[in-house]
């Protein structure tokens, strides 16, 4: 009958508002069983009211969870409706506990006078005026329900019970591209009541929600649009309507398309790699005018848009309320079975963790390019490669290195396609931003920056062919050992992780987000593209620290590695072979696991040159000295 | 009895517009003397007029130069008067060639109308009305003059000049920091007349003009003000006026505080080290308001303001004739005598360059810096380090090299100064701007980022010292041999010019600024803190070619380099000396000199989980290929 899995109705309101009145007739209309709250209440709860005595919070809670229960007994064979007054926002969240998605609140409103006069209308009830007053005073409003004025009929609320909750779709999403398609077949296998829109262009993308709708059988039940105002409503209220949109402008066109027709408390996702910084700005933007927004970086590539990615949501925590059943709902799932989705924090720190992961991700890839690229030189084809590899995934396994192992076994009657590929590597900017960030923040994420420009290297290619001319190339017999090489590649993968939880960490300090870094971790161990076994582990080393370079096993773990990463380092310099990622793993350890750098004859220089003082080891105080370094003297 | 050096005041306009009599005046007035420049005509020159016929520009040419010598003759010995047309702007070039920061231009205007009245009133002058005409129309009025209405009596006429140009300052500095004294007192040095403001700030910045000008017997003849009205009546029309304040919102603050005081064409010069999209955002916002805004890079430090800096002048071109003379008068001079200041070129180049200059300079300072390690951690004291350093003067200096020789050898009764610097490197945000500026162009940038990093990783002292205590040192004898520590520095330092050029090169690609290399490394052989005997090499490299890299002499030197700095690299990373700098240099030849990279797989694992394509080595058509890599198949 309906698009979506078995819900529950709540009809709440204050007492008097009518809400069994409606609960009856909607029951009887439609044919879904009808349950009166009032009836659930324990012996003891009925013995103090008889009495006369009001009910408070600790009485109430097993009622609430009573009634949860029976909501949750329903939806197992059907849809139901309970009349609940449920006036208080946490008693709503005792209701629909682990229900979330399958709960559709209605409010019955209306004004003190509006219900007292109700009220006297009424000859089978009597209520008293202080009573009521003690009603609307505790009413905290409802953001996620459906508001029905009770001016109406009771047969006039009905039917728009009927035309905003049966009729419509509980979640929209706009823009089908590679990642907006597979959410989107993602939420509908959820049994989650979707429409979808595609803008149209002309000659060029047309008719792209009706045709996607029709290729995939599982979608028969999606409402497709291509005019947005009829798309918007489409959609229950308060509406969720995520943006799967190319990041930039294309997301403040598509904002600004949509408010004039949206209403106060619906929420925008932006599901898209946004800048966070543009995130914070439209979180902003929005609040002036009562829309909510949610910045949601989701990782986990075309596959992972499918099957259920990482979701990374920012912004307001109100906001995200409403939404986290959906979102929780489509991610990926921990090996605990909890969702790969996490509030994260304020403004846009949901989209600078995207922008991180992207980092870590960027590094992960260049490691495997280094360690294949050393193979390689030393005679290796790629199958002996990926048999290498995979015999690594026992010890160290990660998305990313099964992804390759595929990729290096890949052949077609030419031979290996991985031979074929021309060797000039593209990015889409996360990368860089991530750089920009950890400048800005004066964090050394060197190894991010290090695989960032290997890729921009890499684009150099036609200077590098010229360049390969004039400079001899290295030759001799190779002395590389690779017997250790998956120590190398750990440790390396070891610098990398905790470069990219650093960052996060000092973000977090700069931007007041009190970033979790183990849920972090925790939603990335699925879905997403870094997710691996070290993920795994580190979630709980971050229970125990901020900084993972601090924990015991992971101390060991680097030392009894560190030997084999500066041998290979040492090797591939005196033979000429580029590991700028490798590279920096290593001198990264060597300067910040030593007390003393060599900084002190920078601050020197600085002081020479521009009097920019410095300050002394031997005084606590902080003091800035200057030194005439001219007149040189000896005593 | 002026505070300026002599001058040469050219009378120009139109004929008949009073320019002998005004001359006369001001030579009677004010003991000047007084030359008409149609005197100097050459005997050709007069005949032809004698014919009717009338002077074409050849005819000119060596009239004007006449002119030109004897306003260079007066200006030795005194103050001149000079009458001339002048009509044209290639006229006054040329009147004013190599004496540009002598001249005065007074400019006597009036309408058409006006002029035939004025010359009707004259018995002894009789001008046809076609001659007036076409005066009119090769007229090109003059920018960079004081104009005077010849509605004025002659007598108010020579007042307004003697109160002017005789009264009035060349040109004014607002902001008497470090940097803005050291300038300051340069200007003063030059003798140009110069007005100075510093703002008033209760209890903080109290009369610090007045102070400043007390400070100095060289200063006597300066004007300091507090006032910035008073500051900018204080000026020459149209008015010079250059920002010595912090970069950032300061500079737009004092901005809007001039603006309502400023007239057309009166330029401002921006010296601090402001960002360059903020100077090209500044360019736009003045441009509107008929104000001119030149942004100047200027490198030198402390010394460098004082004796002569490396100045970068970018903005409209036009505008940056005006302000030319006196930029390349107090710009340090290079081994020909030519000023090191040359127009770089539009928008916000000139601050670009600069941060460039200081990113190289961050890599200049981390290199010494490492080296410096090396030799310590092998047992060397900072004497021995500096003797052997003064000792590469000879091969490869450079004002950083010498600097740092100075700073190991400063011993005060505790000992070495450098000893006792805290190691925790400041940093003033160019070097970051740089790196974000290098991830925004795609280019990779690599020792930027490493010294800015390094710095950064220097800063966490506290991490440092705990780790430590956890990770055990490496503890051998040292193999490191560093006698060739001198090819092992030369051959990181051509890597790091190489990288810091190629940026400025795709700017110049990417902004279309048509930056001049070899003119960038010619204004930076002196007065800036990159000035070396390398960067003069450079200033013919770059005549030749765009990249470096590909220059005989650089690739032989590289050549003959490389197994040094190999050795050296390789030694350090299995003896655990952090050298990021170093290694990188390495690194990125590596990776640079070779045609094939290993971004070949970095573009499949996108293809994988992304599907973002990749292109083939063997189709020169550039067409983008998916693959489907899950199924493996083996032929």
């Amino acid at each position: 009958m309906y698009r979506t899995k078995p819900f529950v109705i709540f009809i709440i309101g204050v007492s008097g508002v009518g809400k069994s009145t409606i609960g009856n007739l909607l029951s009887k209309k439609y044919s879904i069983t009808y349950f009166d709250g009032d009836d659930f209440h324990s012996k003891e709860n009925v013995n103090k009211m008889s009495k006369g005595q009001s009910l408070n919070d600790e009485d109430r809670y097993e009622w609430l969870l009573t009634l949860n229960q029976l909501a949750k007994e329903q939806i197992k064979i059907q849809n139901c409706v309970i009349a609940c007054s449920a006036l208080k926002e946490k008693y709503r969240d005792l209701l629909s506990k682990d229900i979330e998605i399958n709960v559709k609140w209605v409010f019955l409103e209306g004004s003190f006078d509006q219900i007292l006069n109700h009220l006297n209308c009424r000859e089978d009830h009597y209520m008293p005026v202080s009573l009521l007053k003690s009603q609307f005073k505790i009413l905290e409003n409802p953001v996620n329900a459906l508001k029905i004025d009770i001016g109406f009929t009771p047969e006039e609320i009905v039917e728009t019970i009927k035309k905003e909750i049966f009729d419509k779709s509980e979640f929209g999403l706009i823009g089908l591209g590679v990642m907006g398609k597979g959410l989107s077949r993602n939420i509908a296998s959820k049994v989650i009541a979707l429409s979808v829109y595609n803008r149209h262009v002309e000659g060029l993308e047309e008719d792209v929600a009706v045709n996607f709708k029709n290729e995939f059988s599982e979608l028969s039940n999606i409402l497709p649009f291509d005019k947005i105002k009829a798309f918007v409503i489409s959609l229950q209220t308060p509406r969720k309507i995520m943006l799967m949109v190319n990041a930039g402008k294309t997301v403040d066109a598509v904002i600004d398309n949509l408010i004039p027709h949206l209403s106060k408390n619906d929420t925008i996702i932006d599901g898209g790699n946004s800048h966070y910084k543009d995130t914070r700005r439209r979180i902003d933007y929005l609040k002036n005018k009562n829309i909510n927004f949610i910045g949601a970086g989701i990782s986990g590539g075309e596959a992972g848009a499918l099957k259920g990615p990482s979701i990374m949501p920012s912004g307001n925590k109100g906001a995200y309320k409403l939404v986290k059943p959906f979102l929780e709902s489509i991610a990926a799932k921990d090996k605990n079975n909890l969702p790969c989705c996490t509030y994260i924090g304020k403004e846009g720190s949901g989209h600078f963790i995207k922008m991180i992961h992207n980092g870590i991700e960027y590094v992960e890839m260049q490691l495997l390019a280094e360690v294949y690229f050393i193979f390689k030189t030393i005679g290796k084809n790629p199958d002996e490669i990926a048999n290498i590899l995979d015999g690594w995934k026992t010890k160290t396994n990660s998305y990313l290195l099964e992804i390759t192992v595929d990729i290096l076994r890949k052949k077609d009657k030419r031979g290996w396609i991985l031979e074929l590929i021309l060797d000039k590597a593209g990015n889409k900017g996360t990368g860089n931003w991530a750089t920009v960030a950890t400048a800005e923040l004066g964090v050394p994420s060197t190894m991010i920056a290090s695989a960032l420009f290997a890729r921009y290297l890499s684009s150099f290619k036609e200077e590098r062919i010229q360049l390969n001319e004039k400079f001899a190339s290295f030759k001799t017999i190779s002395k590389i050992n690779v017997d250790n090489m998956i120590k190398v590649y750990q440790l390396a993968r070891l610098v990398n992780h905790h470069q990219g939880f650093k960052i996060l960490f000092e973000a977090s300090r700069s931007y007041g987000w009190e970033l979790n870094l183990s849920e972090i971790a925790r939603i990335w161990t699925n879905g997403c593209i870094i997710r691996s076994s070290l993920m795994e582990e580190l979630v709980n080393i971050f229970k125990l620290t901020d900084n993972m370079m601090l924990n015991k096993n992971i101390i060991d773990e680097i030392k009894e590695l560190k030997p084999s990463i500066n041998e290979m380092v040492s090797q591939c310099v005196i033979e000429e072979i580029p590991i700028p990622c490798l590279s920096e793993a290593v001198n990264f350890l060597n300067a910040y696991t030593k007390a003393d750098s060599s900084a002190n004859i920078i601050q020197a220089q600085r002081d020479y040159f521009g009097a920019h003082t410095y300050q002394q080891n031997n005084d606590p105080s902080g003091k800035y000295y200057h030194t005439n370094w001219k007149k040189i003297t000896h005593d």
